[in-house]
């Protein structure tokens, strides 16, 4: 085993990416520094906010350079180790990113602990997406029991992680998602008390009219991860007071970084203001990133869910880090069912 | 005194309003019911929200009903009273409307403590915008020293508390206002660092370059209460978690129903949303309506600021009620220096 395979940033796209902007090198195997280890990758993580990653737009996080290796989270087994921290055998999660090997300092990973469940866990439902839904849903959702939530993306990692908390703090659940498929999955699996195919609707006015059957009274907290049609359908349906928590806008991304060059047909800027003025809602971005110091909390309240089985989790996982670039932009086309991860090793 | 002369609204505006929306009328002087008082008014406020409530799209308040008195909050004296709680000659505060004369439950007025300056004071530094400003800031904005605050209307009663609060919490202080005239007197009256006179820039493009300037660092709060030009040039200069409170957006309210139809040619609503996302903003909007329990807060901190002159106001004050239309379509011009009021008796 000399050699590792990574996955690069061949080309940035031009709107939609395809599989041309991504190339697979094979390069010699580093050798761990002092303090450092060598990680052999079993799985990685496949998320939507890659995207933004690979346009140069100025954004939260610096762009992947042309060239460098695609970033993201991977779990996987120290094979070799220049630290006191980490031994061999250890399992770990680390920003391993699309690789078959990677070095790290070994104070850049997290030991993982196997009563927390399968490797994969700590991809999705106890990973950054669990967290991210968990974080914004109770820290800027401030869910009430009797309340009304809409989530899209509802059978994703962090739809499904918000609407199962919601659905236990006594909230009224409707979920979007993609098809009648992943309809049924986000009722019968993760407990949604609705959920709308968005593809059964050609426009947010009809979006609209079909949310507001499921939504009588209204909606509270619109956890925002979609931005586009979504959004524009729950706007007017937001009862005072209401809060939307904003951590991704998915249907924008392919429109210049992070949606920056993205157009709305019907909604307008001061539309959106005047929602947020005459209904007193509280809308507020985030990344995760930004708040690592309640990891531990999150992990402390969810992981025994997890484990009880109370929190359902559902991965897709793709065989073969050759076929990464593949499965990324079938997520981005929402062909994911559950968090998607790629086997590695 | 057999009268009393009141202003209703004549007929819904189609746009910007005009004097012919408005009629004086006069009608037989109503004596107090049980429980009631008979006010005479002294001072009537003006205020931006009433353009709002001309209109009958839905809001978070009912609009005046055509041929309604137009509301407005006012000072008096108890002239007549049928209530245990108000004697004749007490001064008091409340919701008058644009009248001569007003009769009103005892439990709805609130009388006014000498000591806090004069009798006006209850409708500007003290009354509703002062709190709006106070409010606004301190539970929304969380001023920090060493932050840029940006607010517009500077030199109205909100955007005066605004600048002149975040200034003694060590901020610095940038204003907007509409000419060289209301400049000078933000500068000069309300100790703001910088002010910029929105007229001498033709386009958001153009301010925002200015802007750039006077906040060499960036913006951490943008207090908004104007929307248009204003929000477009800033948007962009927004800090990594910024606050936005939003009590008002006056330069849409034009636009039927607080701006429902308004457009705006550069801002798009994806934009927005994206500032919201990659900069962790946080924005809520708010009708201070909602918040009257803070107000003897307020009034205990405020009020001795005012009293020892560490807080400075201006008033506009307009002669007649006959003369409140005018007063108030100047208003929505940008006419007033100062908080706008009207001499009623």
């Amino acid at each position: 085993m000399t050699t590792l395979k990574r996955i690069v940033l061949a080309s940035r796209p031009d709107g939609t990416p395809t599989e041309d902007n991504f190339r697979l090198e094979e390069v010699a195997m580093p050798a761990p520094a002092e303090g450092e280890v060598l990680v052999r990758v079993e799985y990685m993580s496949l998320d939507p906010y890659m995207r933004g990653r690979m346009d140069d737009t100025k954004s939260y996080a610096a762009p992947v350079p042309v060239g460098g290796t695609m970033e993201g989270g991977g779990v996987g087994e120290v094979i070799a180790s220049n630290s006191d921290i980490l031994a061999v055998g250890d399992k770990v999660f680390g920003m391993l990113g699309w690789a078959s090997h990677a070095i790290q300092p070994a104070k850049m990973l997290r030991k993982l602990d196997p009563s927390h469940g399968p490797l994969t866990a700590a991809l999705g439902v106890l990973g950054m997406p669990g967290f991210t839904g968990w974080y914004g849903l109770t820290e800027l959702g401030r869910p009430k029991a009797g309340e009304t939530l809409v989530v899209a993306a509802a059978t994703g990692p962090v739809g499904s992680m918000v609407g199962q908390l919601a659905k236990q703090a006594g909230l009224r659940t409707v979920g979007i998602a993609g098809g009648p498929e992943k309809c049924a999955m986000a009722t019968e699996t993760f407990g949604f008390d609705a959920c709308l195919d968005h593809r059964a609707y050609d426009s947010a006015r009809n979006l609209r009219a079909a949310l507001k059957e499921v939504c009588p009274d209204g909606i509270d907290i619109y956890y925002e991860n979609v931005g586009g049609k979504v959004l524009e359908a729950v706007m007017p349906l937001m009862n005072p007071h209401g809060r939307i928590p904003v951590c991704g806008m998915i249907s924008w991304y392919n429109a210049g970084g992070l949606g920056a060059g993205a157009t709305s047909e019907t909604l307008t800027a001061p539309a959106l203001w005047r929602n947020i003025l005459v209904k007193f809602l509280s809308v507020n971005g985030f990344i995760i990133s930004n708040h690592f110091d309640r990891y531990p909390e999150f992990l402390t309240n969810v992981a025994p869910l997890v484990a009880k089985g109370e929190i359902a989790f559902v991965e897709d996982i793709a065989e073969g880090l050759e076929n990464a670039p593949a499965a990324f932009l079938s997520m981005l086309r929402g062909g994911n069912k559950g968090k998607q991860i790629v086997k590695v090793s």
